[in-house]
């Protein structure tokens, strides 16, 4: 009568904490193949840029913690190399079986390296783990590179731009497709390149990197997206969604009674286009682990599903969507009508900056489906009240009519939220 | 076939611009008392401050603007003194008589004064007018008064405490009420002391004051509260609901067909009560004045109406609130369970400081009906998530779901908002 949680990172140990709450009696084991658990991998390129100073200010609890606090029994170093689903046992790298009877798989993800000659060159790195991390830090420290490669304009990638550039090297991205940040969103991009250039980082897109060599860079960031860690979970019988992660119901189980799935190796539902989707992100993580933890436990939940959010800094400003882009809701089947207005964020006399919001909505119902936000700090909240609306199915008439809080310290009279609102009402009135 | 509007604050020229976008050459007369028009009331502690140099700064349009640009007839200076609404004519002091077929009142509201013994001297003031700022200010340079007493401890009573301490001068707020913000919630009032005589402000409650002379202080800002003015509305037939506020509509009409009303003369829907409410505030009579102007002009738009959402800005401290306090759940009639945490805004290497959320829901239906924020600049953004969630009905299992951003810069990977969510799912959880 055991839970085996498959990784012990964001997913893999919320679920087993939560697992913990639903039954307290419940024995939990959570299998990690690293020599850590429990650390915040967002915080990495804080860790390569020197804002974070030592790698334990990322670490949030150690094996021990759990043992004891928690009576879940955490290993290191336990790679799970298959799972026996009739004998409900998974086999580790080291012969052993572990029994289970309820198994979370949180096996996350690997770095996509595309293939590129050269990559495991000693001055190429990927940003995944805090051992990359650490050894990139040394790298930085000892040879003291001048110049740097990024091979991806996604987040990540942005992000290693950043850290380095504030090291004082000379840095390029390069990334394959026209647009940055994952999103067919060319207006989006084109404003991350601008910031990118303002702080001296060449962004060249549409640009397909072959090899290292051809980079001619004294250090290479591969940042080019991720795979989904599936292989022991196909081959023990688990479905596996056509966006090649794990197939998931909304309770987090897969096809496998008993069997649940969540993370960076998971999909989970889009609440906007009511399709399953990969997007791997720590939030995410958290919150579908805890919910197959709580349904390996025995409770029954369900995870309603994400809506894209996502939020990166650039040189101190902030690029954030929700939702779908005009393109992606297109492709999706929608009719989209977009407004994009350009405000203050507050009031000059409280030295408001620019604030760039953008807002999607289907056509043909009228109902909100996306949206982005360029700002400050403050980009952060703009773009969770759209995740807000989007996440309850809010009509643009309804977004327009938000009853927002407004003082001179921290917003303008009509927020630029509601000044988009209202501009996308005209668009949709004209249809 | 005239619209008139009486007030060029906020309410009134909000109904007039829209007007003129709903019918390009419907005749529009706004009518104004006082000499300016379309000032931004909420800055005028600001002005006060020093942080907004000239009372210029805070106008937004000039009579000159509207006619030109909207072919809008302002006329400052013109007070109504009566509505003969069966000519359909209003009255102006000076005997003039102006035709209507639509009228839109927006005659704000004033200073109470709780007749208060003194309250005309001249070193008493209240903050409700440019004008009223203005001659603060000038009695600020000439008299140099070093201590100040502040007669109430709304959200202009603690805001004219912060800009007054900033001058240097010694303030105490007298407020007559336990609680402070006009919301009955002993922790948040906690809060709001302590950051006051942190930065050396005095606040006396359950404190009332019957004569300026017994307040020993050298300038007195009376800021009790608003009356409504509805006194021509009311002689002209025009119901008053209970909150003494002109009552109307979902179309912001009153009882006389033809007849609308707005900002801080008129009452709303409240949303999460689901019965009229009476909070004057700008962001309201902007968005009820837009309806009552867009229906005075022929449209048919309905205001969804407020969730009582509000912010204030305390030495740097965001005091926010949205829906309902524990108190008033209680008084009408819900059965409220809350859950209050203590968070982190960021992470710690990005400065993040602490963040207080309660948030507040109805024991019988799992519904989130009300929340408060304490944080830096984040407040804003945080609490509108909230009002978004009370505008949508939001239950606090769909709420602990939300897909909020994240990245280190901006917040934690568990927002507060979820924490405190997932908090009072528990104590949901135990009825």
């Amino acid at each position: 009568m055991a839970l085996v949680v498959i990784g012990g990172v964001a997913a893999g140990l919320s679920a087993a904490a939560r697992a913990r709450r639903i039954d307290a009696n419940l024995p939990i084991v959570v299998l990690e193949k690293g020599p850590v658990i429990s650390y915040g991998a967002c915080g990495l390129p804080y860790l390569v840029e020197g804002r974070v100073h030592k790698p334990e200010q990322l670490i949030v609890y150690t094996p021990e913690y759990f043992r004891k606090e928690r009576n879940i029994e955490v290993r290191t170093g336990a790679r799970v190399v298959s799972i026996a689903h009739p004998r409900r046992e998974v086999v580790l790298e080291s012969g052993e079986r572990v029994r289970y009877e309820r198994l979370v798989i949180a096996t996350g993800a690997r770095c996509d390296t595309l293939g590129i000659e050269g990559a495991r060159a000693p001055h190429v790195f990927s940003l995944h783990t805090l051992d990359d991390a650490e050894r990139m830090r040394a790298f930085l420290r000892e040879a003291r590179p001048r110049t740097a490669a990024i091979v991806g304009g996604g987040y990540i990638g942005v992000e290693a731009a950043d850290a380095l550039r504030r090291r004082g090297l000379d840095v390029v991205i390069y990334e394959r497709n026209q647009n940055v940040l994952g999103r067919n969103d060319p207006e989006l991009s084109g404003a991350v390149r601008r910031q990118l250039e303002l702080h001296g980082v060449e962004l060249r897109t549409g640009h397909t990197v072959a090899t290292v060599d051809e980079l001619k860079a004294d250090i290479v960031v591969i940042a080019a997206g991720f795979k989904p860690n599936v292989a022991i979970a196909s081959e023990a019988g688990i479905e596996i969604g056509r966006s090649g992660a794990i197939r998931t119901d909304e309770r987090m189980e897969t096809n496998l009674r008993g069997v649940f799935s969540a993370g960076d190796c998971a999909e989970v539902h889009h609440i906007v286009t009511g399709r399953p989707t990969y997007i791997p992100l720590g939030t995410t993580a958290n919150k579908a682990g805890r919910v197959a933890g709580a349904n390996a436990a025995g409770a029954r939940e369900r995870f309603a599903g994400i809506v894209g959010t996502a939020i990166v800094g650039i040189f101190g400003m902030g690029f954030a969507i929700t939702g779908l882009s005009v393109e992606q809701a297109r492709k999706e089947g929608f009719t989209p009508v977009a407004a994009r207005i350009e405000g203050k964020s507050k009031p000059r006399y409280f030295g408001g900056g620019t604030t760039v919001v953008e807002l999607v909505a289907d056509g043909a119902t009228g109902r909100l489906i996306g949206g982005s936000v360029i700002g400050e700090d403050e980009a952060s909240g703009r773009i969770n009240v759209i995740a807000t609306a989007l996440q309850s199915r809010m009509k643009v008439e309804e977004f327009a009519g938000l009853d927002l809080s407004y003082s001179p310290p921290f917003s303008t009279v009509w927020d630029p939220l509601l000044i988009a609102a209202q501009q996308l009402q005209k668009g949709l009135s004209v249809l």
